[in-house]
């Protein structure tokens, strides 16, 4: 990367100059019947599958090298730092969540893979937003002597990938949170889990 | 509880109207200088912590059971449904973290337990929000007979918490997203995680 990414300006976006999300005024009647008002932020980009966004885990095998996973880094404006998350993308308009979820693990590492499981539709912020995702588990099978590949990413994205052996994955995020990067909290969670199997059980 | 909640309108939001959440509108500039804008929407209820939110996963640990966590279960406007998720809260304005974290699980489960560990600032959106978190680790020490202890909730807070062996956590996840209710991301990739370490490792 030739430079850092960094933010020059933050001011409030009205409603009607959003392109990519949205402000909802939701009116809802409680549990008691008392009428209430909920407000929440939605994507505009939502296509026919009703699902806005996958994330991959990825499972690469090797003969000789430990079961690893892939996270990407990736400068992210919201929360101006660089985070550390799953290789993840939004659903295209009239694609299906599985297609995707191959699609993107494809164009942010480069590695080609199976897919072995997808969960169901999950909420990622449902406090305070609509959006939604599913999380797909991807096998990747390496043979002796395979190169990393390239990556297809699209112009304008910066993303460097990393494969980490998983039984070392929740230390290293522990490392690059000191860093200075910011951890997305669905892998952190996913990494504790693993972790929490680990040493707890 | 006497009746489901439901919606019964949805409309956009003007700006100046939202009491909870605002839109950004974020300059910034990318690794090659070039200059872009991002849309963010962000939470302004952030107090002194800079956290806005904080998750508990419990280890609720007793003579004669299984080592279980606490899930709960309540109505999420801007996903209309029933969310599955860790006991969660907004971080009070001068409050840290820590001491939020056990006062939520109180509050939303009757349990009071032991902070073991809090993971740093994690992000929850970070494409989509600046929202962020930190998941805590609180641990139940039970006795022999003790009995479920009463929730503390606030007026208008209607909040199941079911207890699960951790062992189970991923299948009753599974089932509750079949009778239609929707787990959260966070919680599905914990139990993920953990499921992971059972079953692939």
């Amino acid at each position: 990367m030739p430079q850092e990414a960094k933010i020059t300006n933050v001011e409030p976006l009205p409603s009607n100059e959003a392109k990519w999300i949205e402000f909802q005024k939701i009116s809802w009647q409680d549990q008691t019947g008392k009428d209430r008002v909920w407000e929440a932020a939605s994507r505009k980009t939502r296509g026919k599958s009703g699902v806005d966004a996958v994330a991959i885990a990825t499972l690469l095998r090797h003969p000789k090298k430990k079961p690893s996973t892939i996270i990407i880094l990736q400068y992210r404006p919201p929360v101006d730092a660089v985070c550390v998350e799953f290789p993840a993308g939004l659903v295209d308009a009239s694609e299906s969540p599985s297609d995707a979820s191959v699609r993107e693990l494809h164009e942010e590492t480069g590695y080609k893979g199976k897919l072995k499981f997808i969960s169901p539709t999950i909420v990622s912020d449902p406090g305070m937003s609509t959006a939604n995702m599913q999380l797909a588990t991807i096998e990747v099978e390496l043979k002796e002597g395979d190169t990393e590949p390239e990556q297809a990413l699209d112009d304008g994205e910066f993303i460097e990938r990393v494969v980490v052996p998983l039984e070392e994955l929740y230390t290293r995020l522990v490392e690059l949170d000191k860093e200075g990067k910011r951890v997305d909290a669905r892998l952190w969670h996913w990494a504790a889990g693993l972790e929490f199997a680990r040493t707890m059980l």
